[in-house]
Formats: structure tokens, sequence, C-alpha cells
């Protein structure tokens, strides 16, 4: 296990950073070359060096672990930062996984001939080296690592300080997976302190760093956003809505909106606000309201909700502009499809919203007004998943619309040139 | 006319900015709803209203061109300035021909079903409020203008203050068109001032703006990069090449470069820095020198080069770093391929390269490797034009990787939504 070294100046943390970036920028024009089969012998030597290295990667966590216990950190924060056998099998299957998947880098995206006789071709090409900034989860390690390869791209991995060793042995997997398969070591780096200084570089290193993926909570997110001076994939709360139409089917409501909330409150994808047609309150509310109760979900709603059932507790201004992320949802009564859409784009985040409705142009509305990276209709919203999505595997969901919206995949994390073909043409 | 109104106070400037923003905020929404023919319209009366407006243009412009002369400005911006019957009547054409393009907003980009019966579609969206800053081409008011318009953007333009009355003369007409259409003339604002801090506000709303386009010299490109805290369409110097490989067609080659170099030499697809494979150089390239010298361009070169020609002039290391957009051209003797493309790296602009070979395995390595927007094989580096490549217009061309590359159409100024159907799916 590599210790964590010892830096202690900012002038120190420069230097490393710009050889880091140096090592990053050579290291992704190779691989924006390479050959599909060696980066796909990298990500299945990566997972084997994984599923060889099960006991050591145990072993960094339960020190991380501890000094979390120690710290007093959250049970939510706990859990994501823990790994196990199933845990670790599961990143090397992505590993795998994304093996699985087509190179985009290469791919005609468009071809087209002009009257001159010039064939002009859109070609898919990595993005460059791309800087990942994430907290406590140390899959992200594996899963950003693997993505960025798969298309090309080096980058510069920042895991939190929580996930320190744990983020350090995984990344050791992924090293012996690049350098089995001959490509450079450099393509996947890690930044090797835990100093904020660091993250301060990497946002201004622009000669090496082409786009920066923040993954974590609202407070890095907007560090980041203050700071960078490099392009953001933004990746912001995912505040979803549920908005049941006057027309909707009361059994798919029933079924949507529970699965929506309860299958797991923690991802963005989990719905946070559940907004109902004034028309259908009486009949449809009451019966979505005891499932997530007796399933244990807080239900806080406006007085006309409260007045459906006494368990309710009130709703404050504050919950409309709140990401739980856990067993609360807060429940508004609407007038019409119109009030319900003007509510989403006061309080919603962008991410995903959804309209339960067997009214068609009423859902036609709601899809093309509603301005979010997915419109959902008559569908969960923890469909909202790259892999749901059939993209294989996600570095996350861009609420941002420059570049990448919705599901960040291997394909978003690659730009295209454009080549020209002719047989000596001149412009008149 | 609208005088220059008299703003004096930052205070003022950003109280006056936010307004402008949260006007165009307003606009997007609705046009990123307006059906296509109400934005059609809109861009035909704006035409109409171009040409019914010919002589207040014109007198407009005279008054920014009497300024700009007793400033002592060069005669190369005097040119960009100038307006004449002919421009008008161009910039009124440009519209009506925006008209004719395609709508992009809603086109469905890509469709596929799941396994458990979701269908998602990719839909193609306005990105919102965009925010342009140019230098002393009027024309780039009603171009600019008008793509974000058809793209159902609004934006936010920043004429150089040597085109104040020109542009303020153009946009009026826009205004006129907006209104003909009962769209909100909020649509398409211009800032009211030549103040620089009204940019600096532009590029810090990242509430009102969404992206930043710069079109200007590298001076401009550089503030905005630095300055801004919202997304940038990078415009940066095409320092364009040609290689002459081993395996040229030495007619094709002489044609092209000197189309490449001379046809327009102050655009940025115009060559600037010829490559020259040794083993052709003195069979290929007196010719081409010959060409160039006699219609008036002057030849930087390298010792190899000025053997060729006594009226070659010595290239120093600055030349090979100059974008020109003057009739200069360095020309430099390589080895083969490889050096070629190591040249194009080490000093290029990745804006827009060429080849000129028969050999296509040489053409595909070049096309493969040259990291540039645009990458040519036997045809003139003028082509490098959004109308050319059969977009209709563009707003420019970018060097930067992010969301869009190369020229920058009405497809490159959306964004896009996915949008999920479903018949009461949950997820497992």
């Amino acid at each position: 296990m590599t210790a964590q070294p010892q830096i202690s100046t900012s002038g120190d943390i420069a230097a490393m950073m710009k050889e880091l970036g140096r090592g990053a920028r050579k290291a992704a024009k190779i691989l924006s070359l390479a050959p599909t089969d060696a980066k796909n012998k990298a990500l299945r030597e990566a997972a084997q060096a994984l599923r060889a290295s099960n006991d050591e990667i145990l072993a960094a966590n339960a020190k991380d672990m501890a000094a979390a216990r120690a710290k007093g950190i959250s049970a939510a924060l706990l859990d994501r930062l823990e790994l196990n056998d199933a845990r670790v099998e599961s990143m090397a299957a992505g590993l795998d996984a994304i093996a699985e998947l087509k190179d985009p880098v290469g791919d005609i995206i468009a071809e087209w001939d002009r009257p001159n006789g010039l064939r002009i071709s859109r070609v898919r090409v990595p993005l460059g080296v791309i800087g990942i900034i994430y907290e406590s989860r140390p899959n992200v390690t594996a899963d950003a690592g693997s993505l960025c390869l798969k298309a090309g791209n080096a980058c510069i991995l920042r895991g939190g300080s929580e996930s320190y060793h744990s983020s350090r042995a995984i990344w050791s997997c992924l090293q012996q997976g690049l350098s089995a398969a001959g490509l450079p070591v450099e393509a996947i780096q890690m930044i090797p302190t835990t100093d904020r200084a660091a993250v301060g570089e990497l946002l201004t290193m622009s000669d090496y760093v082409d786009v920066i993926v923040p993954r974590g909570g609202r407070n890095l997110i907007e560090r980041v956003q203050r700071e960078s001076r490099i392009p953001v994939f933004s990746h912001l709360d995912g505040l979803v809505h549920i908005y049941i139409d006057e027309k909707a089917d009361a059994e798919k409501a029933q079924d949507i909106v529970f699965n929506s909330k309860m299958r797991r409150v923690s991802i963005c994808g989990a719905l946070e606000t559940l907004l109902v047609n004034r028309a259908v309150a009486d009949t449809v509310l009451p019966g979505i309201l005891d499932d997530l109760i007796t399933a244990g979900c807080e239900i806080r709603g406006d007085t006309s909700v409260q007045a459906l059932d006494a368990r309710v507790k009130p709703a404050t201004e504050e919950d409309w502009r709140t990401e739980y992320l856990e067993p609360i949802l807060s429940v508004r009564i609407v007038d019409d499809l119109r009030a319900a859409i003007d509510h989403i784009e006061f309080y919603g985040s962008h991410h995903t919203d959804c309209i339960i409705t067997e009214d068609q142009e009423a859902a036609a509305t709601f899809m093309r007004e509603v301005d979010s990276a997915i419109v959902l209709h008559n569908a969960s919203t923890q469909f909202a998943d790259g892999g749901e999505f059939g993209m294989g595997a996600e570095i996350g969901i861009s609420t941002g619309k420059m570049h990448a919206r919705g599901p960040v995949g291997v394909e978003q994390l690659t730009s295209f040139k454009y080549v020209v073909k002719g047989n000596g043409q001149t412009r008149p």
C-alpha cells in the first residue's frame, strides 16, 4: 500500500500537480490513438487485479472506516465508504462490462457529400484529460477511471480524504491493468495528497486538463463551479418531481410513486416532491400516502394533503426546495397541469421530472415545457440512470446544458473532429 | 437612431445588465416554445427592414467610419467596419437564408427502446441565453442574432465600440422583425453602452446567460476565457497548416496552396504555414513560391527554402507561431510525415490543417493524428466555413472540444433533453 506522501507547502503542490498534468497530457495523446483491444485488455486486467487484491482493498478500507468512525461521520456516509466482497466484485464486474461496450473513438457520427465533391465526416475523438473530484465513495475510482480510459481519455482522480486508502488500493489495480496492456500508467493518475490546495491547482491548470467532473454534494459542486477555469460537467441536485394528472391511472400512479421514492432513497433519481391534480387528490392520494407512511416514509404536505391523512406533517417553503435523499416526501395539491409545470420551473433542479397521465396531449405538453435533462411519462424516476438508458455505465448525470446533459457515459466523454476529403478542390 | 445612453457608474451598469438578463431569460422561455413559422417570419421581416433601412444604416455607419478614421484605425479594421449597399443586401439575404434552414428545435437526434418497454428519445432543445461579444464587424449583429433566434435562443449582443452606431441600426431592424412576428423584442438585446464594465457583468451573470461566444482577436478571447464564469465557445487563432507530402500531386498542391493563402488572407481558414516534404521540395516548391510572390505574398522560409528562391526572407521562431491574416506565408522543409505532424502539434492552434498527398495511408495517418477541429485531404483550407460545410451559416469556428467544435451553426447552438415514455414501468 502506498503511504500518503507528506507534502507541506503549496509550492510543492503546484509543482507536483503540473507534473501530474504533464504526464496526463502525454498519456492522453497515446490513449487517443490506442487500439480498442489494448484499452479493453487494460480494463479486464484491472478487473482481475481487483479480484486478486480483494483482501488488500478491504484492509485499506478498514483503515478508512476506522478513521471515519473516529471522526463521528454519519451512518449514510459510512455506508457509502464501506467496501465488502460483494462491492469489490461489483467494481470488477463493472470494469468487465465497460470492456464489452463499443469503443466510441473513431465512430463516424455523420457523413455527407457537398456539391463540389467534398466528403465531410464528423468523427468521434477523445476529449483529452479529465479531472474527477469525488467524495467518499471509493468505487468512483474504478467507475470513473475506466469510463475515461474506454473513451480514450487520460484522467486525474481526486478522491475524498475519508476514502483515501481505499481509493489508492483500487487505483493501484487500475495501474496494473494499464501496465499489463502496455499503456502508460499516467493515463489514470491519482493525486497523492488530501490537501485541498491540490484541488485549487487542478481547477486552474487549463493547459493540462480539458474538463472537470465533480461528483459529490452541493458544497463541492459549488466550489468547483466558482473556482474552475476549466469547463465543468455539473451534477447538481436531483430535486425530482412527479405530477399526477387529472387523467392519471390510479394504479400506475401508486406503483410509480412508491418505486420512485422508496426503491433507493439516496440516489439522485429518487422522488422528492409529489404534485397532485386537485381533481383526483381525494381518490388517488390516500392510498399512496398510506403505502409510503406504512413503509416508513415521512410525508410533509400542504394543508389539503394534511386533511387527507392525520400522519402528514406540515410542509414549509423550504421543503419544496429540498433534495432529501432520505425517506421523506413533500406533497402538494395543484390546480392543473400549468400550475404543476410552474412549480417545477420555480423549485426544480432540471434533473428528472415525470408526469403520470393517460392524456397524451397533457403528457406532450409536460415533456415539451419542463426544461429538465430527463422528462418521463408513466415510468419511475429511478430509471434516471445511464445503465437503465442502455449506455452501459455513467460517470454521473449532468444538469448543465453544455456538451453533456443527462447520464454521462462513454459517448459523452468524447468530442469530434471534421474530416474533409477532397480531390484538389479550391474555393471560388 | 438611438443615442448612446450616458451610464456613468458601475452600479448603474450592474443593474442595467441584470435587467437585460432577466428580459433575455423570460424571452428565452417563450422562444424555446415558439413555432418555426413565427421565428422564420421574424427573420424575413428583419431582412425586409434591413433593406428598407439601407440609408439609415449607411448613415449610422458613416458616423462610425468618421470616428474610426479620426482615431487612426488600420485599413484592415476600416474595411471590416465599412458597410455599403451590397453588404447591407448581403446581411438581408443572410437572414432570408437562415429562415430557409431546417428548425433544429424538436428534432429527434436518437431514439431507442429498452427491453422493459421504455422508449427513450434524445430531443433537441435550445441552449437558453447566449451572450455574444464581438469587435468591429457590424454584420455580426445580424448574423449572430438571427442564428440564435432560429435555434430558439435569446441573445445579448455586445458589439465593438467602433461599430456602435452601425450595430444599433442593424439591431433595430431585428427588433422590427421580432415585433412583426409577435415575438418578444427581448429575444435579441443589445447592450446600450460601450463601457467595458458591461462585459465584466455579462461574463459573470451565470443566472441569466448560458454560454458566451466571443468573436474577435486574441486579446478579446483571452479576456473572456480569463474572466468568464459562464461556458465559452472559444474561437482562437486559425494558425492553419498545409503539409505537402512526398506523394503529393504537384498541380493539386500548387492550386490548393495558392487558393488557401490568397483567396482571402484575412479569414481564419487562410493558410499561414506551409510544410513541404524534403523529397519533393526541389520539384514542387519553386512554382508555388513564384506564384505566391508574383501575387504579392511575402514568403518567410527556413534556409532550405531561402536557397530555392532569392526573394524568400528568413523565418524566425516567431513566424511558426504567427497567424498573419495578411499576404505573408511561412514555409518550412520537413523530413517526413511524422515531422510535419509534430510541427503542427507543437505550433498549431487546432483549427484547420491539411495534407496534400495521393498516398491514402499517409492521409489517414495525418487526419487521425492531427488534433484539429477540421482536417482536410487534398482541398483548400478556405473551405473551413459553416456555409461551405452545408450548415447554412455559422457564428464562428470553435477551437475548443466541448459541445461545439469546428463551425458553430444552428445545431451547435442547441442542447437536448431525454424524453422517456413508459406504461407504468417501475425499476426492480
